[in-house]
């Protein structure tokens, strides 16, 4: 039977999610633990190949299950021998034909910035120290700017053919203790897509970047004039969507947004 | 002059903030970070000596600098030659005569909790995970029953000939996300006392141990029939208070919060 997991992760010590012979990976502890309870080699396929560094909260994974197991004593034994930092949260039967990454039809990625002067030693691996004071209003003009569907070619380092990606929301928010939260909801993102926007959306808050310039990069794209890559350690795979229909009308969903509707949590 | 900072601190990896052979400790670094700005060896006294693996927020320390000196750039300069993991908040001066520990009238500490079957990564090394389910009401009427000045003989491993302390408040906050917060108001705190106090009202809250018995503890001292000392990794030293009217009346205020009223937070 085809099993559907979501898991937490502090991704600090690894170097992403995906298996690499460079340094320990999310999915090579999570494939020893299934391999240490269920006693033959399982492989797994996630929905978002979260980079070195980077955290989940919600990260969707699937593999096959030969045989018939209580799965909440599965789930219970499985977080037994996993290590402290990963962590599943859910674990049940979903359908034959469902996979974690094409199925996705969007994803919510969010950003840790601790401002002011001293850097919180809690926040020291969940977030990006920007000390000096943000222009918050231009950089809400320029979050509202990157809602759409538009050609993200210079918000990467990767090399594709097509480059068009509908970020259906952007929000910023505004927390206690001089935290602020970059909320980005999109369709399917490029690599460092997520980081590459809020190091503009803070360049912008910073006053190196105009806001205007968001629009430039998306009619003539250009890497180098737009924003710094954000440190990785920062950001949150928050969840994943699956519900085909939420997202049947993006740009709709997004002039809503533009409009001051708040964007459906689900 | 004296200088008087508040600390903040993670303190996964120190032996706490004594310095000891056994290993780095808290105290240890900022002297250090002192040495390394000031050029010159410098004694620091801390209001309280937390334990290894206990965190600070509002730790106090003060020490004798002995030449003028710009104190904004002072706390810059060794906030960028500390570990992240440590942090000045603030550093001013004070009156000559000030001691952070003889002079503290009291400290607040607060213990976080993480309920439920799965422990969150992220809390991994900043609360205690709980999974069974815990009686608040029972939790709650044993708060109340610590209130007051006692003898806490029972709730220390230590070995004093005075061991009468009083506590003005224990307050349980029940958070988002399966997260409860245990704070604790007293004027001295007993070694282990804070931990062996949460210790008491989790074995409490798991039916493990009666409510009626922190009465009779304190009537006849036992270590052995109270609870458990929590893991050390749950307990942040919150605040410590100076302002000596603020606990003019102690008993006074520990009754006005039997009878509901919020304890006051400066």
């Amino acid at each position: 039977m085809n099993i559907k997991l979501i898991l937490t992760y502090d991704g600090t010590h690894y170097f992403g999610w995906q298996k690499t012979k460079t340094g320990p990976s999310v999915q090579e502890s999570l494939e020893k633990a299934l391999f240490q309870i269920l006693r033959t080699p399982v492989l797994t396929e996630a929905a978002s190949r979260t980079d070195r560094g980077v955290h989940a909260r919600g990260q969707v994974v699937s593999f096959v299950l030969e045989e018939e197991r209580d799965l909440s004593l599965l789930q219970y034994n499985l977080n037994s021998v996993l290590p402290s930092d990963i962590r599943i949260l859910s674990l049940e039967e979903t359908a034959d034909s469902f996979h974690p990454t094409l199925d996705a039809v969007g994803k919510e990625y969010r950003y840790s910035i601790c401002l002011g002067p001293v850097f919180d030693p809690f926040q020291r691996q969940y977030a990006w120290h920007v000390h000096q004071p943000l222009d918050l209003e231009a950089m809400q003009a320029a979050a509202l700017a990157f809602i759409g569907t538009h050609d993200f070619s210079s918000f990467t380092t990767e090399d594709v053919e097509e480059s068009t990606r509908t970020l259906f929301d952007v929000k910023i928010a505004v927390l206690p203790e001089n935290q602020l939260e970059i909320r980005l909801y999109g369709d399917r993102f490029l690599y460092k897509m997520a980081r590459r926007i809020v190091g503009t959306l803070v360049e912008i808050g910073q006053g190196k970047i105009p806001v205007g310039q968001v629009g430039t990069l998306f009619e003539k794209p250009n890497r180098s004039t737009a924003g710094m890559t954000a440190p990785a350690h920062g950001l949150f795979l928050h969840q994943v969507f699956y519900t085909a229909n939420i997202f049947l009308n993006p740009l709709e969903l997004a002039l809503e947004s533009v409009n001051g509707f708040r964007f459906r949590r689900f």
